[in-house]
C-alpha cells in the first residue's frame, strides 16, 4: 500500500492491516524478540520513514508469536563488549560507552520523534527494553497475560534508554514507580492498567490487535494535521512550563489552522465525512 | 455582597450564596452555553475581578441550565474568519491568527492566574473549550451524566488554548490522555473520577453545586494568606524542579508568614475559630 | 553493624534489623513524635551519614509507638520566634524568616538527596511535616489506620518545607491535591492508595515494618551502583526534560557501567547469586 | 500619520517624524522627566497601541528637553505608600507591595513585549528607571554627556523592575555590572560604550535624533514581517537553550515565511526597492 | 592521513595540514563558495565524520579562493519551492517549510556537536548563512578586508538557522547584535573584534590560515579527552543554570578523569611532552 | 572587630582594615598560594562564616604575598589518588571522584553563594584554580603583571570546579573564552580587561588593596538589605528567563522593603548620611 520500502528489516515485519495504519511487529519470536544491536537500528530506521510516509498516519507495534512482546536486550558478548567500550582504553573506553548509549536512546526516541502516533501492544514477555520502548508510544494496550519487569536493576543496570526518563511521566505513582523500577519484579495487567501504564486490558493478543486495529482506524479519519500536532504538543508542553507550551501552540497552529478546518466545518454542517489530503 | 460591580457582564451570572463565595455561571443556556468572542473576553474580565476583590476568596465555575456546562466556541462565520486572520493578506494573516489565539489563551489563564481558588463543576455536555477551562480550575467536580470530550480533533485543530498543556498535569495516564485527545470520544464521570480529572461525582447539578458550596465554605474560613499562596506556589512548583520550587516559596514566605499564623495558633490553644482579614 | 556512630541522636533510635538495612526510627512517642528545632537538625544529620555509610544499603523511616508516624512540628514558642525572625527588625527579621524555612527544607531534602533509597511507613497520625517528610522518600507504605493532614493551612501556612513541591508529583490528580491542601481534611489509607500516595496498605505497623524490611532485603540483593543511580537518574529527570535527562543518563552510565554488570551476567548465567561490593 | 490616537498621554509627545517612526518622548522635563504613577501606566499604554498599529514599524524613546532622559522614580508619599502596602496589615501590605511592583515591571515590559523595535536614545541624566527602561529597548545611543546610574540602591533598594534582569544580559562584563549595582556610581557615555550597553556615542541630543531617525529609516524599509520575526526570536531565544531556540524559530517561520520574501527576492533580481505591506 | 574516505564530497575541500588536523574548504569559489541544497547537506556529513575520527583533532574552516568565505545561500528556484513546501497545499506546504528548516539547523548544528573544536577563518565575503555557520564553531579568526553581514532580513527573512540563537550569546553587546541583525548593515574585521565575535585579526586569508594551524598545532597536543570534555562542557553549560552546568561537569568528569591525567602529570615532573591515545 | 572566631584557619588570614570589610587572604605563599585538601574546606567554611557574620558586609580575596594570587591545584599524590577514588574498585572509585568533586565545587560556590560580596584581587600567578575562585566572585580587579591561566587543560582535565561554568557568562567573547581554555595560554591584565574579566587593573598589588579597599568602603555604607538583596538576584536571575528573574524579584521585594528605605530616603531629605542596622 505504501511506495516507500519496508521490506528491507531482516527483524521486523512490516503489514498493512488498512490505510493508513501500519502494524510494526518485532519478528525474532525463537529468542523472545530479543533485540540485538541490529534489530534497535532497524527500529529507528522504521520509525524514521513512517514519520515521513504520507501513507502512514498511525503505527502499532507488537512482537511477533504468542510469547513475548520483546524479552529485552539480548547479551551477547559483542553487546558487553560494546558497552564496556570496546578495544579503548579507560576513559577513552567510557566515551565509547557513553556514544553507545546515546545511539541506543535515539533509536528508542525514534518513536516518540516519529510525527505519527504509536500504538504499543504490549502481550507475553515484556522485560527491560519492552518497557523502555512501551513508554515512548503514544497509546498502550497489553493483554491479560502479559508480564512486565523493568529489568534492568538485575544486571546491575541504572536503565538508561528511557525507562527511568519516561514511564514516572506516564503513570500515577512514584512510589509504585521506584518500587517495580528498584525491585525488577514482575507485574501483570491488572497493575499496569491501575497505575495507567496501559490505558486499556484484553484478553489475548488477537484481541489486543483488533481493539488496537478499531482504535487507529477512527484516528486516521481524523485530520492528520491535527493528530500529528496534536501529538507533537502534548509532547513538547509536558517537558515545559504552561507558559512555554502555550506560545509554542500558538505559533505552531499560526501555520497548522488551515484548509482541514474548513473541511472539518463544512462536513459537520453537511454530515458529511471529511476526506483529508496527505501528510 | 461584593461592592465591586459583576452586573456588567451579559453572558454570565455571578451570585454570591455565602460570605466569601462567588459563583461563575456561563448564561447562554439556549445556545447549550456555548462562547463567542464577547463570552471569552467577559469571562477573562470577571476572574481578573475576582482575583482583586476582596469581598471574594473562592470561585465557583457551572453552566446555567441543567444541560451543558458548555458544548465549546461557537463556530461563528466572524470567529473562523479571525481564527483565518481577517483581511490580512498570507503571513500577515498567520501573524494575527497566532495574536488571536494568546488573547484566548490568556482569557482561560485568567482562571489560573486567579489569586483565588476555582472548583469547577462540570455538568451535562462538557466538550472542547469546557476540558480548556476545567483544567484551568483548582478542584474539579462532575455530574454523573457529564458527557466529556476533547473534542478539538473533530474540527481538525490540535487543541491550542490550554488543553494539551494542563490536561497532562492533572490527570492520571498519558495513554489515556492521548487516547482521548487523538479520538475526540465522549467519556463519562467514572472514567474521568479513575484518571483523576475529577476528585468528587455527584448525582445531579444541585448536588454538585451543594457539594461545591460545602467545600468553598471550608475553604473561605481558612486563612486566605494561606490559601492564596497554596495555589500560587503549587502552580509554580508544578513547572519547575522541585529545588526551584522550595527556593521561591522561602522566599515567598518570607514576607506571608504573619498575623494570620499568630491569629491560627492562639486560635487554636483557645478552641475559638479564627477570623482572618480580607485579601 | 555499622561502623559509623548512630547512637548520637536523641530524638532518634536507629536499629539495622538485617545486612544493610537501617530503620530509622523517630522516637518522641510521648509527644506524637512532633519534631522541634534539634529533631529536624538530627533528621538531616542521620541521612547525611546513611548517605556515605557503605554499610547501610536502604533505610525505613517509621515513627515510635503505635499512635503516631508524627503530628509535626512541634509549634513551641522558640519555633514561631525563629519564624518570625528572631530579635531582628521588620525586613531583616524577614531575612531570618527565610533563612529558617531554608535550614528546614535542607533537612527534609536530606531524604531526597541520600544517596540510598528510603522506604516511609506511615502509621497513626500523619499531619503536616509528616506530609513534607513521607512525600522526600522514596517508596511509601501505610497502615489501614493511619490518618494523614496536609495540615499546615490550619496554622495559616502555605506548606513551605516540601509538600507544595513533591506531593503534586508523586500523586495521580492534582485537583485532590488541592483539596488535601485546602482544606487540611483529613484523609485515609484507601485514598492515599488510590492516589498513589502510598503504593501499598497492610493491617498493622508491625505488618507495615514487615512489609518494608521484605521489600527492603530484595533491594539489598541488588547492585547498589545500579539501585542509588537509579534513585538519583529517576529525582533528577522528574525535574527535567526528556531529553536532558537522557543525556545525563548516558554520561552517568558511562561511568557507572562496570564490574556489576559482569558480576550480574555472570550470576545469570551460573544461576548463583551475585555478591556486590559497598558502596 | 497614525489613526491611533496618541493625544490622549498627558505625560508623553508622540510624533512621527517619518512614514512608520514613533517618536516617543517622556514629557515632564521641570520634573526632568521623573516616572509618578501615571508616567509608568502611560508608558505601558503608549507600547501597547504600538505594538499593534499597522501604522507604525519602530520607536524611538527619548526625554523632552535637555537636561535629562529621565531622572528616575519620583518619590511621592503616594508612591512610597504604595510600594509599602497602603492601608492593609502586615503581611497583606507585603501581597500590595508585590502586586505594585509586579505591575510596574509589566509597564517596562511593554517595551520588550512590543513587537516593533524601540530605539532608545539617552542623554542628560539617565538614572535608576532610565536603566531599567533603557535595557528593555532594543538599541541603544546616548550623548556624550550622558550620565547613567543604576540609582536604585541609594534609596535602599535591590533594583526590582528589570535592571538585575536585564543589564547582565545586554552588557559585556559581569564584574562592571555588579560594580555600577552596588556602588549607584554615575558611569559616562565612552564606559557605556566599552561595555556595549550603548552601540552608539553622539555628540549632541539633537545629532542623537538624527542617527536615530537615519537607522529607524533603513529598519522601516526592511520586512514588517522579518524585523517582528528577528526581534521576537532574539528575546525568545536569549532565555532559553540553542536547540529551543531553534525549534521554535522553525516553528515560527513555517507560517512566517511567504509573500515578503518573493517580494524581496524579486526586488534584488530586478534591483528595485520592495515594498512591503503593513503589520 | 586519515582513513576515513573525505574524498566523497564535491562541494568541499578536505585537507590534513598537520597530524590530526583536518582543513575543511568550502569549495564553490565562482559562486562566492553560495551552498545549495547539497552543500549543506555535506556539510552535515563531514563534520559527523569528524566527530568520531580518532586522526582528527581539531577542524579549521574557510572558504576556497580569496574573495568569500560564503556569500550565503543560493536563491535557487528549487530552494525557494523547498521553503515554500513544494507541491503540497496550505498547511501541508507549511509542516514542509518546518521540516526543511529542521533539517538545515541541523547541517549547521552539526558543527557545534562535533565533538572536536572547529575554528572558523572568515574572510572576503561572509554574508547570511556565513554568520550562522561561524556562530557554531569554538573559535574565530578573520581577515582584515572581510565584509561581515547578518543577511537576511534583506531577502524578508527572519535568520533561522542559529544566528538568532547563537549571536548574542558569543559577542559582547545586544544592542550591537539588534542593529546588525535589524539593518543587515556590512561591518568589518574591527567591529567584529571590539564586539568579540572574533578574537584575532590577521592581514589576509594566508595569515589567517596560519594563524590558525597555529592555533591547531597547540589544541592537538593537548589531550583530546580534555580538550573535547571542555568544548561539550562549555556548550551545555552555556544553556542551564550553573549548579546544572556543575553536577554534569562533575558526572562527566566522574568517566572522563583517567590516563590521561597520569601521563600529563608524570610529563610535567618529567619536563617532557605527553603522548596522548587517540580519541 | 567581629565576634565570630576567624582565627581557626591555618590556610588562611583574615584581616578587618576597615568597618564590615573583611580581607581573606590565602596563606601559603612559599608554596605561591597552591590549595591542598584543608585549604578549599577553609576557603568554604570562611566564606560560610561570612555569610551569616553582621560584622561582616563585604569581603575582598586576595593572596598573600607579591608573587601569586595562587598557582592553583597543589597535585599532591594524596589529591591524585582522591580524585581517583582511592581504595574504591572501577565503577566505585568513579562514584568516589564524583562525590569528590561536587565537595570542591561546593568549596567555590561558598564565594558565589555568600550573602555579601566579594571583591577578588588578582596579582602575580593566578592559575587553574585562581580562575575557578575568581569566577565565583563578584567584581575582579588585577594587577597589571598579573599572569592568568586557565591551566586545567594542561594536566589532561576538563576544568570541573566552575570555570566552564561562569567564565563564559562573566566575559565578552565566546570565541576568547574557548581560545584560552583549549589552549590553556597565559593572558595578562590588559586582555582582561578588554574581555570584562576584570573591571580594573592596577599598578600594584599594594595599589589593588587601595582601590579594593576604596570600593569596599562605598558599598558598605550601602543598606546591607539592598546590597545583599542585589547578589542574589541578579545571580538567580543570570541563569534564568527575564520573567522568572522579574516574578522571584518582585516576590523577594515584597518582604525586603521596608525601614531602610524610609531611612534612605529620609537622608535624601536631609542630605545626611544614612545609618544602616546590621544584616
Amino acid at each position: 500500500m505504501s511506495s516507500v520500502d519496508y521490506s528491507q528489516f531482516s527483524y521486523f515485519n512490516i503489514y498493512f492491516p488498512a490505510e493508513f495504519v501500519a502494524h510494526v511487529e518485532i519478528n525474532r519470536p525463537r529468542k523472545l524478540n530479543a533485540f540485538n544491536k541490529d534489530t534497535w537500528t532497524q527500529l529507528r530506521d522504521i520509525f524514521h520513514l513512517i514519520s515521513t510516509d504520507p501513507n502512514v498516519r498511525i503505527a502499532i507495534l507488537s512482537g511477533a508469536g504468542e510469547r513475548a512482546f520483546t524479552s529485552g536486550l539480548e547479551l551477547s558478548p559483542e553487546l558487553l563488549a560494546m558497552l564496556n567500550g570496546g578495544d579503548y582504553e579507560e576513559e577513552r573506553a567510557r566515551f565509547m560507552t557513553r556514544k553507545a548509549i546515546r545511539d541506543f536512546q535515539d533509536s528508542i526516541s525514534a518513536i516518540e520523534n516519529c510525527s505519527k502516533p504509536v500504538i504499543g501492544l504490549a502481550h507475553g514477555i515484556a522485560f527491560g527494553l519492552a518497557i523502555d520502548i512501551l513508554s515512548a508510544t503514544d497509546i498502550r494496550i497489553c493483554t491479560s497475560d502479559v508480564q512486565f519487569s523493568v529489568k534492568e536493576i538485575d544486571i546491575a543496570l541504572a536503565a538508561d534508554i528511557g525507562t527511568l526518563q519516561r514511564l514516572p511521566k506516564v503513570v500515577n505513582s512514584l512510589s509504585w514507580c521506584k518500587d517495580v523500577v528498584y525491585t525488577a519484579r514482575v507485574f501483570g495487567a491488572q497493575e499496569a492498567h491501575i497505575q495507567g501504564f496501559v490505558s486499556n486490558v484484553v484478553e489475548s493478543k488477537q484481541d489486543g490487535l483488533e481493539a488496537a486495529f478499531e482504535l487507529a482506524k477512527i484516528i486516521v479519519a481524523k485530520s492528520p494535521v491535527a493528530v500529528q500536532g496534536s501529538k507533537h504538543l502534548i509532547n513538547y508542553s509536558r517537558d515545559r512550563t504552561v507558559q512555554d507550551g502555550l506560545e509554542y501552540t500558538a505559533t505552531w497552529n499560526a501555520f497548522a489552522i488551515g484548509k482541514d478546518m474548513k473541511r472539518a466545518v463544512a462536513s459537520t454542517m453537511s454530515k458529511s465525512k471529511p476526506q483529508y489530503g496527505k501528510l
